[in-house]
């Protein structure tokens, strides 16, 4: 995959399951995860607006540059998803599988699927 | 389809092309339009962001109690696109069509394509 194309509409959702709850419901830890995936996506982020569920559950939204990135957590049923909007492909070649592999060790999940709309 | 079932993951994509530069730029429009999908859709807003882009664009991504919805805007191409992620599908059967037909009147676009991930 070229270094810097600039596509429109490449669409990325990891669906997470076998998670731990207690970090799926873990603020702190979902927006550093979040992070990440920007940051080795080689994304700009420009805002977010998040919510909490009662009594439990977390869903944020970042505002990229290139699009956005979304997450959304269940943790009274171990599952998330995260989703990715961009109109420029990801800078690494690798960021499916290594992506997969942060959020299945980030939330101890037992699989992280991935499916896309390219 | 049922009107109340509980998936994960619904993905739309509504790539807007040939539309008018000054209303795809203009927020007020893109808000109100967006206001309209999230009511039709019977989906609920939590919160929001949003940018400006420099010198035009408009980028906005809402929070829903059902996942996220976002849209972002090339007024330079007459290009735009709205995205909408959702674990509910939309209570209207014709929720596509109506979308592609507000959406093309709204910003008098020639072409309002789908795409799914379902």
């Amino acid at each position: 995959m070229p270094t810097d194309p600039v596509n429109r509409n490449l669409v990325y959702v990891f669906d997470i399951s076998g998670g731990d709850p207690a970090l799926l419901d873990d603020e702190t830890t979902v927006r550093a995860c979040l992070s990440q995936v920007v940051d080795r996506a080689g994304l700009t982020p420009l805002g977010e607006t998040s919510h909490r569920f009662a009594p439990q559950g977390f869903s944020m939204a970042t505002l990229l540059a290139e699009s956005h990135l979304a997450v959304h957590t269940w943790p009274e049923d171990g599952t998330a998803y995260v989703t990715l909007t961009t109109c420029r492909a990801p800078s690494s070649d690798s960021f499916e599988e290594d992506t997969r592999s942060l959020l299945r060790e980030t939330f101890s999940a037992t699989d992280v699927a991935v499916r896309t709309l390219l």
